[in-house]
C-alpha cells in the first residue's frame, strides 16, 4: 500500500511578525537560517517514506505560488486551495477525501507544516513504525513527544497501556493544561505532546469523519461530486480534528501513540526558536550578518539586511524583513500582535 | 562685486555610520528627514545672496555624481574634484585660484556642506553684513558662534574690540578647549564658536595664502598653468586653514568675526542630531515610519525601512540605511568607528 503525505499549511504565524506576514507567513520561511523553509524541511523528512508524487498540500488559496515555488516537485492538483480557514478537521477530511478518489488503500501521514525535528531519522523510523501499525488496522496513530519541561502551551495525550511493540493506547487527549497540572503531567511520565502528526489509513479516516463529524463528511461528499470548493468547504464547520475526532475516536479506544524523541519543536514562538538555534557564548542566537557588542541572550533574525551591529541589548527580539523591522525585549514577546497592528508615534 | 560661495564636501561623515558611508556621506543625507540633503540646504541658505551660476562645490572625485545630481544648477565647472583629500586650506585655495580666474573682484564665502541653519533669515543678514564689511578691505570675517554651553568639540574665536556695527576684531583663535576652559569661555562671554564660515574678497584670500603659504599658492599657480590636477594637488600639505592661514593673518590684525546666533549645529554626532530633531514627549527624535513602545529618549533614523516597531529601548541609536542596521546605546556612540569596521559574531 502506498503512502501519501498530507502537509497542512494554512497558518498565517503571526507571532513571527515582521518575519512571518500574512502574505508569506512562517512555514514558508527559512526561519532556521538553514537554507530551507519549514515546509521544504517537513518534505525533506518524509525521504525514503513518500514519494514525491504523493505529497499533499493544504493551504490558504493566496499561498499556492508559493507552495508551487518552494516545493515544484509536487503535483499542482495535490495543492488544495482553501477559500476560507476552517482549522484542521474539514482540511484534513477535504485532502483525505481527494487522496480516497485516486487511492482507497493509501496510508496517510498528516503533519503541519510549521514544525521542527531535528532529528530526521528517528523521525523516519518512528514513521515507518506508525504506517506498519495502521496499514492493517482501522486505527489511528498520533505521535507523543516525550516532553521535556511542564510546557503549558501545548496539547497532550494521556498513554495508557502497551499494544504492540512501541505503540501504546491513548487513553485521553488533554488540552493546554495550567503549570501544575503541566508538572504533574511530566512527573507522571504517561502524558506526551501533542505534536499535531497523524498516521492512519485513508478509508479509516473517511470512515472516522462519518461517523464522528457527519456533517463535514456531506459536506466533503457533495463537493466530490460537484466540484464546488468556493461555495461549500466555507460551510464546514471551524473545528480542529483533536476535537472532531481524536477525542471521541479516543473514548471509543480507537487511538494509539508512539511515544517519540525525535528534537520536535513547534517553533511556536521567538523563546522556542531562541532555542533551537545555535548560540554564542553569550547566549545570542542570529541567523543573518550579525556583529554584536555588549549583547546576550538575544534572538536575532534578519537575512534580509546586509549587516547588523548591536550594541548594549539584553534579552531582545530583532527581525527584518522585507523592510519592516522589529527591536522588542523577549519578555514581550506576547505583544507582538500589537505592535504589528500598533499606531505610528 | 558678485558674491560666490564655495562649499566643502569631501567629508566622510563616518560618526554616522550606517547611514553615512563612504561612498555616500552625511553632507548628501538629508539627515533631518526634512526632504533636503545637508549640501542642498546650504545652497538653499544662500538664496537672494548668491547666483546658481557663482556657487562652487570642492569634493572628492567619487562624489561628483551626487552633486551633479543633488544640485542641478551648478555648472559642471564649478564641481572642483579633489583626487585627495588635504584638508580646508588647499581646498580653499584651488577654489578661490578658480573664481580668481573669472572674476578677480569677487566676494567669496566659504561654508562646510554638512551643518545646519535653523533661522536661514538670520544667516542671510549676518553674510549680508560680512560682505559688506569684506568688499571693500583687506579682511576676512568668520562667522562666530554665540555658544550656548561649555562645548568642547569645537574651535573658539577669542573677539576683541568692536571695528563696526556688529564687527569685531578676532584677537585669536583657539584649539578645541578642555572642559574648564570651555566653562571660562562660556562666562567671559567674548569667546565664539569658530563655524568654519569665512567670508572675504578672491584678491585677498589669494594674497593671504601667497602670503602666509608659498608652497600651497606656488602648487595652485602650477595647477592653474598646467591643468594637472591629478599631479600636483596631492602634493599639497595636509593642513586646514584656520591653522594655514587664519591664525597668522589673526596675528596680523587681518581677521574679524560677526557674532551669530542662527541656531547653527555641525551635525557633528548623533547627540547634536538629536537635539536638532523634533521630540515625542519621551524624548524619541525619529525620521521614519516609526513606532515606540515604551522607548525613551533615542534617536532613529530609518527612512529607506517601510516601518520600524521599537520596544524597550532607553537611550538608544537606531540607525538603517541600504540594508545596515545599527542599534546601540547613545553613550557609545564614540564607538561607532569601531561598530562599523568590526568583526562578525
Amino acid at each position: 500500500m502506498a503512502n501519501h503525505v498530507v502537509i497542512m499549511a494554512g497558518g498565517i504565524g503571526s507571532r513571527f511578525w515582521p518575519l512571518s506576514t500574512p502574505e508569506f507567513p512562517k512555514q514558508f520561511i527559512d526561519i532556521l537560517g538553514c537554507g530551507r523553509t519549514l515546509i521544504q524541511l517537513t518534505v525533506d523528512r518524509f525521504q525514503g517514506i513518500c514519494p514525491p508524487e504523493n505529497f499533499w498540500v493544504v493551504t490558504n488559496e493566496k499561498y499556492v505560488d508559493i507552495v508551487m515555488q518552494q516545493i515544484p516537485s509536487i503535483p499542482e492538483s495535490h495543492i488544495l486551495a482553501e477559500p476560507a480557514a476552517r482549522n484542521t478537521a474539514p482540511c484534513i477530511a477535504w485532502a483525505c477525501w481527494e487522496i480516497n478518489k485516486v487511492d482507497s488503500n493509501a496510508n496517510v501521514v498528516v503533519t503541519p507544516s510549521d514544525a521542527v525535528v531535528m532529528n530526521p531519522d528517528e523521525f523516519r523510523r518512528i514513521a515507518g513504525n506508525a504506517l506498519d501499525f495502521t496499514s492493517g488496522r482501522d486505527a489511528v496513530v498520533t505521535f507523543g513527544i516525550k516532553p521535556g519541561r511542564p510546557e503549558t502551551g501545548y496539547g497532550y495525550v494521556q498513554a495508557g497501556h502497551c499494544i504492540q511493540g512501541e505503540v501504546l493506547r491513548v487513553d485521553a487527549f488533554k488540552e493546554k493544561p495550567t503549570l501544575d497540572v503541566a508538572k504533574m503531567y511530566l512527573e507522571a511520565g504517561n502524558y506526551l505532546w501533542n505534536a499535531g502528526i497523524f498516521v492512519w489509513n485513508v478509508g479509516t479516516i473517511v470512515g472516522y469523519i462519518r461517523a464522528y463529524k457527519p456533517e463535514i463528511a456531506g459536506i466533503m461528499d457533495e463537493m466530490a461530486a460537484t466540484g464546488n470548493v468556493k461555495g461549500l468547504f466555507p460551510q464546514c464547520e471551524k473545528i480542529s480534528i483533536d476535537y472532531a475526532v481524536m477525542e471521541p475516536a479516543a473514548a471509543d479506544g480507537r487511538v494509539f501513540t508512539i511515544p517519540a524523541d525525535f528534537g520536535w519543536s513547534d517553533l511556536g514562538n521567538w523563546q522556542s526558536l531562541h532555542e533551537k538555534l545555535e548560540h554564542d557564548r553569550n547566549g545570542n542566537a542570529a541567523v543573518g550578518n550579525v556583529s554584536t557588542y555588549e549583547c546576550t541572550n538575544c534572538v536575532i533574525h534578519a537575512e534580509g539586511l546586509k549587516r547588523i551591529v548591536l550594541q548594549g541589548l539584553d534579552g531582545y527580539i530583532v527581525s527584518e524583513k522585507n523592510g519592516q523591522l522589529l527591536v522588542c525585549r523577549r519578555s514581550e514577546e506576547q505583544r507582538i500582535n500589537e505592535f504589528s497592528s500598533g499606531q505610528t508615534v
